[in-house]
């Protein structure tokens, strides 16, 4: 037996019903591709969705044929791990809009036999979670064990509780928040406009045009790693230790974070492909999400229909979405009586602390998790009791 | 009697000496543009220097014939205010690599009869310093009765400290560091990327190309907005107010913040046509800026030459340059046994807070500058005493 995740394949669903959109637009038809781990057991009842934040995908765990790479959370999916998957049949699909096998800006629109492009209309947290419930029914799970997310991952999470009560029967959001902040959309607004304004955007028509925004998406991802780290982390990773223990003065890369943020930009621009217009999509579901805003604002009203349990994990130096954040979830389901349990972890690497080993994290993931199982598999009770 | 600085005329004083600079590049002669408020008293005592921060010049207070805009600091210097023009001499010049009327990249190299362009030297705030004491040698000013800055303004004051203990009687170091955190390069190093990524910037020789580059620019300015600004304030000032009363979910501007920040950066671009390789320059200089770095990373070591007393303010808010950042100045100043005051300041406005009205801000601020005129003003012993 091995704690790993072996070798893994995608798969994909095709979803010809129509799917209706927060926005008003219909998007025709679509593919979702997912991964799936473990073994669904007899009574379907062991099922949990997993959500990926901004730049991830459904690929959580294990490894492709011949690729080294392993998935974004494999620390704590597989055999034995937090989320075990000799216990759990766990899913995540990629969102729509995406750009790693679900139909987004990159795929053909059926109605033109073109490339979307900027056509692709605009995806909420609603829509992602109207088409995770559809592969939901696809694979025959009447309710989540848990639907768990972190970030993004996060918002989805709570938008699964409000919409589809009766399919969540626990709630795990992790370094998330129930809506941006002005400063959060202030942030992807400047990612966007670096992508914009990049002349090899072409209003978003870069394919056709046989160019890729490269200069764009390196400057919002480096934004983006700018705003997942915290400043204590960067301070004790790089402080102001120079590249080549010298200074040049010079336009070169000086000092070690600046040459660790170029390379996360370029990486992100070439190597990993990413898709401008599914980058800007993601960030403007961000911006729009806001379960409160049909509750008169009110959180609490908006939560009030959820039946899940909860489980809420904040991170001590994450200023993207800051512990505060998650205190305004708990409050809101506290009002609601919801049975919730809450940690604030201490930890030094800010946003990027969800995906990170963590021995507080870990345990009290690992704990929530196994009260699921007890609930799934309740002991036998004794002869005698 | 007005209480408010009127008509206000630079000056530019041509300097034929070489400046060696720290880079190791010689600039052979150089324009200092500068104004002056206020008169100079008999002994040339109650002179001020002003230093300014990234994107300020000289153009401190008052309004130029024919322009209503007012100097960038006008709040607290003009008669009656804390920096009181009746009682003192107030000099402010632009600094070395500016674009505001001194030596910069836009300025002809005399050795080339070209643009400088790119090949303006690397400058730091020790090359600043050294040319303002030129200014001061040209005024026939013995010593400063204050050095005053905020922000890069402040670090330009800690030097004049170290470099210059004799010239200087009070240093006056607001909303700054000692040297720049890893977090505080990597925004830099962003803006940077964004600017010379353009491809409009042509290797900084954008001038003899005829271009400008405004997206780089304004994209560089948004994000230095975002850092001046706390969350707080953005907040309480735009929250997630929507531009259009209602969601319209494409990606025009969708949120008053957005708006805002879309604004500040054009403006910066292109009304303002702030040059590019200045900027660069700036942020450099920001970066370098290490006094302790010749003293076994010593602070205290670095400031044991300073003679100055010193009076540091900090905003609780800041989060570019946290109240942190100046009680390391302080713990530094009172290992010398400094003449010190500090205050931390309760705003909800940032590293902004350095220019905008505060009540307690002002109270320290123009106590501070009553001290400094009595002392150069010594109350008459009565008779009798």
């Amino acid at each position: 037996m091995t704690d790993e995740i072996g070798i893994v394949t995608p798969e994909k669903l095709h979803v010809s019903t129509p799917l209706e959109m927060v926005s008003g637009s219909t998007l025709p038809e679509y593919d979702l591709a997912y991964e799936t781990y473990g073994s669904l057991n007899a009574d379907k009842s062991n099922a949990i969705l997993i959500c990926h934040a901004l730049s991830g995908n459904h690929h959580v765990a294990g490894q492709y044929e011949g690729d080294s790479t392993r998935g974004w959370w494999d620390g704590y999916i597989g055999p034995g791990k937090p989320i075990d998957t000799n216990r759990f049949f766990v899913v995540c699909s990629n969102n729509l809009g995406g750009c790693h096998g679900s139909t987004g800006p990159a795929s053909i629109n059926p109605l033109t036999g073109k490339v979307y492009g900027p056509d692709f209309p605009i995806v909420t947290c609603k829509d992602w979670v109207h088409s995770q419930n559809t592969l939901r029914q696809h694979l025959e799970i009447e309710a989540w064990a848990a639907v768990i997310g972190g970030s993004m991952g996060g918002m989805q999470v709570l938008q699964w509780a409000i919409d589809f009560p009766d399919q969540i029967r626990h709630a795990i959001v992790i370094a998330s928040a129930p809506k941006l902040s002005a400063q959060n959309i202030a942030f992807n607004e400047v990612a966007r406009r670096a992508i914009m304004t990049d002349p090899d955007f072409h209003d978003g028509r870069f394919i056709e045009a046989g160019t890729t925004p490269k200069r764009g998406l390196a400057l919002a991802r480096m934004l983006g790693h700018l705003t997942y780290l915290s400043d204590d982390m960067m301070g004790s990773k790089f402080g102001r230790e120079l590249r080549e223990g010298k200074l040049n003065y010079n336009f070169d890369v000086e000092f070690q974070v600046e040459s660790y943020l170029r390379y996360q930009g370029e990486k992100f621009a070439t190597k990993q492909n990413f898709d401008a217009n599914t980058y800007l999509l993601m960030t403007k579901a961000l911006d729009y999400f806001d379960p409160a805003a049909d509750f008169d604002d009110d959180l609490s009203k908006a939560l009030s229909a959820a039946t899940a349990k909860f489980l809420i994990i904040s991170f001590t130096t994450d200023w993207r979405f800051s512990p505060e954040r998650s205190h305004e979830i708990v409050k809101a389901l506290l009002d609601n009586d919801a049975d919730i349990s809450y940690a604030e972890v201490n930890s030094q690497h800010g946003h990027d602390a969800f995906l990170l080993p963590n021995d507080h994290y870990e345990g009290v993931f690992r704990a929530y998790m196994n009260r699921i199982h007890v609930e799934l598999n309740p002991p036998l009770l004794q002869e005698g009791e």
